[in-house]
């Protein structure tokens, strides 16, 4: 159980992970009350929505006014931010509290903690909760976002194994199933489930674009569910995407080229009319998706 | 209304088409008997299971015995069955009869029907409802799947007007909303919003098998939300598909070739490390699918 949960970038994470938290002090893992912060850009910041929608209990204007007396932090900010915001609050972090991420990348995060924390990195364990929609912000925070989902810690060798305990028990809270994996071992695996994925479903609606825009909306006009999901995560912006491309370029690239390789075989059939080679690649892919998950 | 529809290949599409409009003899399009054919390849063939599920009225085992009678078909096997079935059941095909198909190409369909009903073409009004499920099979059929979907009819010359108005009529009775396309605009759309992405998903997945079967499954175990919808397509199987990427071949590959030509901006913005250009690409796509749909 924790007293007091501080949010450091309350958007769609964030604010979902707050709201799952919040009024859960009478459940491992759980907090007695939750502050925030978010950058401002003009108007109320993201973390006065989240106390009016009543998501946190106080919104602060700075990352160390809204970590002072926290002893659980989670950043939820664009992972190129990492650094500078846990530089920001470290003069008001308590020497006691556990530090999280949520970025999809780890090792340029760990490296940032690194350099951020210094001798006091053993206080944060990398996280990644494997959730999300296309669309971002607090005002679609929910509390049932991280229900059934996994999330993946890359423990440092710096951190206790108590601390790593409480990290998995605040997860657990919010209903995730908790995987250990090591920073390369992730950001090898999410280049190539989650990253390539978006790339190629960027790169296919820009393909659909490039043809014109009458003809552009006469395919969307009749497009169906097949293209609703294989899409739908284009609809995701460089907001998220331009830190994760940048921070994983080398594994991205990697995966690319095995990607491409497998479409030159199903090209070359069907420009072949390989009907039969084609068959046989599309029944060997079927065969693997339909089989997950198990 | 319809006195009685004859489903030749009684797997999801027909299945569901027939369960859609089995008792609806009051509505407008309605039938009030309905019967059935299923290709046998040992055991109780597809239709007489449709029989005992209830999905139809009675199992024949040739299609001019199921059509005998009828003044809808619908033929609902994979496109490069559609000639010899056509030709099957013709000396049985009452000319009054109303033919239709539900495949996911046209041109190749249109030429199907003309070789096999010659002169009787006008019989015939090509349509491809824009439903469906990643696995097929009777068992899987259900009278909602085409609620709230599009139908694309690409009518004949040789269609007179009224056969056209009842075919719409039939497809408005299972709640679909009707759509007119010429059969080469057809191939052209689909081409770009479903052959292309079930291409692209199949290779993405093949992409993952060339990894190895221990990479393979270390990614499987963690993958998410985003690879579960973007991947879904790929569960379907070449029962489908050989046939559609053999008939649409042209088109698919057209639509390959401006997908690699977008593709390679995307690959060479990232592997040059400008990041303002990837993040360009990313929000220019993203702003398009998330207008869809409007």
């Amino acid at each position: 159980m924790f007293e007091q949960l501080a949010v450091i970038g309350c958007g769609l994470m964030g604010g979902s992970f707050a709201a799952a938290l919040k009024d859960s002090a009478h459940v491992a893992g759980g907090v007695k009350r939750v502050t925030g912060y978010s950058r401002t850009r003009g108007g109320a910041s993201a973390a006065h929505r989240a106390q009016a929608l009543g998501l946190i209990d106080q919104a602060f204007d700075t990352p160390a006014a809204a970590v002072n007396g926290a002893d659980l932090v989670l950043i939820a900010v664009p992972v190129g931010a990492t650094q500078a915001v846990l530089a920001d609050l470290l003069p008001a972090l308590s020497p006691k509290a556990l530090v999280m991420d949520v970025g999809s990348t780890k090792r340029d995060v760990v490296a940032a903690a690194r350099a951020a924390l210094g001798a006091r990195v053993g206080q944060f364990v990398p996280a990644h909760p494997i959730a999300g929609k296309e669309t971002g912000g607090i005002e679609q925070a929910e509390a049932a976002l991280y229900q059934g989902r996994s999330i993946i810690l890359t423990p440092l060798p710096e951190n206790d194994a108590a601390l790593v305990a409480r990290a998995q028990s605040s997860w657990e809270a919010v209903g995730c199933r908790v995987v250990h994996m090591s920073p390369e071992a992730h950001d090898q695996t999410f280049a190539a489930v989650s990253h390539l994925p978006h790339l190629l479903a960027f790169a296919y609606m820009q393909g659909l674009m490039g043809q014109g825009a009458d003809t552009l909306q006469q395919h969307l006009a009749v497009a169906g569910p097949g293209f609703r999901d294989f899409s739908r995560i284009a609809g995701s912006t460089s907001a998220i995407w331009r830190d994760i491309f940048s921070a994983n370029r080398d594994e991205v690239l990697a995966q690319l080229a095995m990607f491409e390789g497998a479409l030159a075989q199903f090209k070359h059939a069907l420009a072949e009319a390989r009907d039969e080679d084609l068959a046989r690649l599309v029944d060997e892919a079927s065969a693997v998706r339909s089989s997950w998950p198990r």
